[in-house]
């Protein structure tokens, strides 16, 4: 019924996360209606995905294809690590500026459902930077997620083992700014509570 | 921060309609993860769709490039023409394969704000189907919204004006499907009891 290229655009875009049929119809008319330019530029930037980014094999933050290592690697301090789940986490990080230590990706979180074990997260590679760096501290920011405090509790567990020495910490559970107090859950606001800093 | 492959294809999937920077994150995110075969499919697709699709020269429907004419013109009862305001509003017709006409399109529907007035739309092309294909009626299937219902009484007076004896109809108002009663907004309920049909 509609022409074969917007049909096979619509079909094609409908693989992204979370875009269903109309979704996708609605990408694809508007950018039929719109100017050539931007679809070649979309499609640039896909074909030249897979080839300009890859994995930073220490740290398995995404680095570009014709780097080694990631910079937030050997330009920083590598005494102590973040931990989180995702390669994007880095970059909410980094945009507190106010981190100087290193990262280290899990990519993911365990999840038995998902068939998520702790073999498939880059949990070893961790262990094995704690020697040769030296690291200091770990702090573990997995997400405040039923998947992420048992990734950090397996974390724990493991570093507290082999390391009793070792500073592990994690990110400090409390009220986001804005919330209207009436509304926050109530482990939220018991950890506020429990946590709360002096004036 | 991020590789600079990603943060294009960030940036220009953030040209899409509705689609902010963490959307595109996630898309673009997605695509890396999965397999180089569905960014390079959504390529393809992305850069035939320009020469791959035309509008059709009488009704304004969207068409393959190798085709003259629209087949639902060419194939279908021309006395009868269904009036939408954007191409896309034709495949929801056809999927209820109830009507055996024609379609035009006007490309959009009046509004002001956004400086879309009557000479932008098809309207010059619409009635002169009325003679040059003998049309009987004209149905308008402009969107239930401000903008479509004042291009539907613009029509009306262009169409009623030059030909009187033109049948002139419009779709129904009335209950959708699965609403419940008591949401259903005044307007709404009003027509349907109106136009409430007997048993």
């Amino acid at each position: 019924m509609l022409p074969k290229a917007l049909s096979d655009l619509i079909q094609s875009l409908a693989l992204l996360p979370g875009v269903g049929p109309r979704t996708a119809e609605r990408y694809a008319y508007y950018l039929f209606r719109s100017n050539r330019k931007i679809s070649n530029e979309i499609a640039g930037s896909l074909s030249r995905l897979h080839d300009g980014v890859k994995s930073c094999p220490i740290t398995f933050a995404l680095i570009d294809a014709d780097e080694e290592l990631s910079p937030l690697y050997t330009e920083r301090d590598k005494t102590t690590v973040l931990v989180v789940e995702e390669p994007l986490d880095i970059y909410a990080i980094e945009q507190t500026n106010q981190y100087k230590g290193t990262y280290h990706v899990l990519g993911g979180a365990l999840s038995p459902i998902d068939g998520i074990t702790p073999e498939q997260l880059h949990i070893d590679e961790l262990v094995s930077r704690v020697e040769k760096d030296n690291v200091k501290e770990i702090i573990i920011a997995t997400n405040p997620s039923v998947e992420g405090e048992s990734t950090a509790l397996l974390l724990e567990k493991i570093l507290h083992e082999k390391y009793p020495d070792l500073n592990l910490t994690r990110l400090a559970r409390g009220l986001p700014l804005g919330v209207d107090l009436s509304y926050a859950d109530q482990i939220t606001l018991s950890a506020a509570l429990e946590n709360r800093t002096s004036l």
